[in-house]
């Protein structure tokens, strides 16, 4: 085929980031403990995260403000400002806590940026998401970065046309079948699918069609390199 | 000097924002009434959105976590979850608050747009700045919006390097400026200044060299196109 560019999520993809999240979840349990279950408590957030994304967006600031308003609503209101601040630390914990990537991660993008232009498409806050790029340290490896607010088929064909890139010889690999994959199987491009340890539950998708067209799935990320050496021969010589 | 690229910035050169951030300061005021003065509450809040701006960035969920950190420091710590969610409902309401155009924005566009290629280049949140685009009806103006997180140097030089723009031929219009104009004359571009009524103490630059090559200064946007046509052509002809 060709491979004209392979772009990257980021987050579980990359390097680690819903461990962030479960910890954060952890510790807001504790807080609201006078109040309610740690069961509650994560229903109560859920219900509230997702509601706010239409209007938040994703990211940590968002969540931030999720955690803030399922206290408020857990505590019945009665909740004081000392604990409203131990809610901002979290979010101030979660903003700055260590990118840790992914065993391999490095290896592959150190090889594969031998042969192929390498960019980044990953979906949430601007800022947060471009300062993890920088604090990960694989900014070397990536010709661009394209931070989106979702990542619908409209927001790939964006950046498709702005980069001047053919569908037909664009790679997408990410751990989310719904925002990382699909899309970009629905443009005529190849999509690589690899599941993270845990996956939020938002970008799960039951319905996904596994025998689509241009649709693998490996185990790791260490398995990219000699796939991608393996598809783009096969496809030269057919 | 035939204009490849005209871009302009958002907030306060295309629509107005100040007027909703001083909105939600005066409500700010009367929650925390009872604790502080309106003037130390400004000081304050000042003070924590500075502080905060390398971590939250800019937007309006920073400003929110900004406003409930100040309420939680004027307060010292007393404040209920009553008012914070007050607060809450500030920032949602500065999220959907209207976009309003300032006057002479639409008509300027729709004659640049006849003649050349139109972009944003938007600093802030990516999800408000794009949810501001597509609620101002401006979309189909501009063929490619560009929201970064801070608009340095490098930033717009990333900009150029990614559409293939060349400076010498690219036009920046907006009302800051340390981000708007003084980049891109850094950088060989034009940079046109086009004051907003108020702007943000932030954004004001005090030792601006007006006398730079390439920097112009008009009243307001509907001296543009009259402006831009001229500047096109001289420099054609010379």
């Amino acid at each position: 085929m060709t491979i004209e560019m392979i772009a990257f999520d980021a987050d579980d993809t990359l390097w680690h980031t819903e461990v962030i999240f479960k910890r954060a979840q952890q510790q807001l349990n504790e807080i609201l403990a006078a109040w309610a279950e740690p069961e509650l408590v994560q229903r109560t957030l859920s219900k509230i995260e997702i509601g706010n994304i239409a209007h938040y967006g994703y990211g940590y600031k968002s969540y931030t403000l999720s955690m803030i308003e399922a206290a408020i609503a857990l505590s019945d209101g009665t909740l004081t400002g000392k604990s409203i601040k131990d809610i901002l630390a979290l979010g101030h914990e979660m903003l700055s806590a260590d990118v840790n990537l992914i065993t391999g991660v490095k290896e592959t993008l150190e090889q594969l940026g031998e042969n192929y232009p390498l960019m980044i498409i990953t979906k949430g806050d601007l800022l947060e998401q471009t300062s993890k790029v920088k604090r990960s340290g694989l900014t070397r490896y990536f010709s661009v970065i394209e931070v989106v607010s979702s990542k619908s088929v409209k927001a790939y064909q964006e950046i498709l046309n702005k980069l001047n890139l053919d569908p037909g010889r664009f790679v997408m690999v990410g751990n989310s079948l719904p925002s990382d994959i699909q899309p970009v199987l629905d443009l005529g491009g190849v999509g690589i699918h690899i599941p993270a340890d845990t996956t939020w539950s938002h970008e799960i998708m039951d319905d996904f069609n596994t025998s689509q067209p241009n649709f693998y799935e490996l185990e790791t990320i260490k398995d990219l390199t000699g796939f991608l050496t393996t598809l783009d021969q096969k496809d030269l010589t057919s």
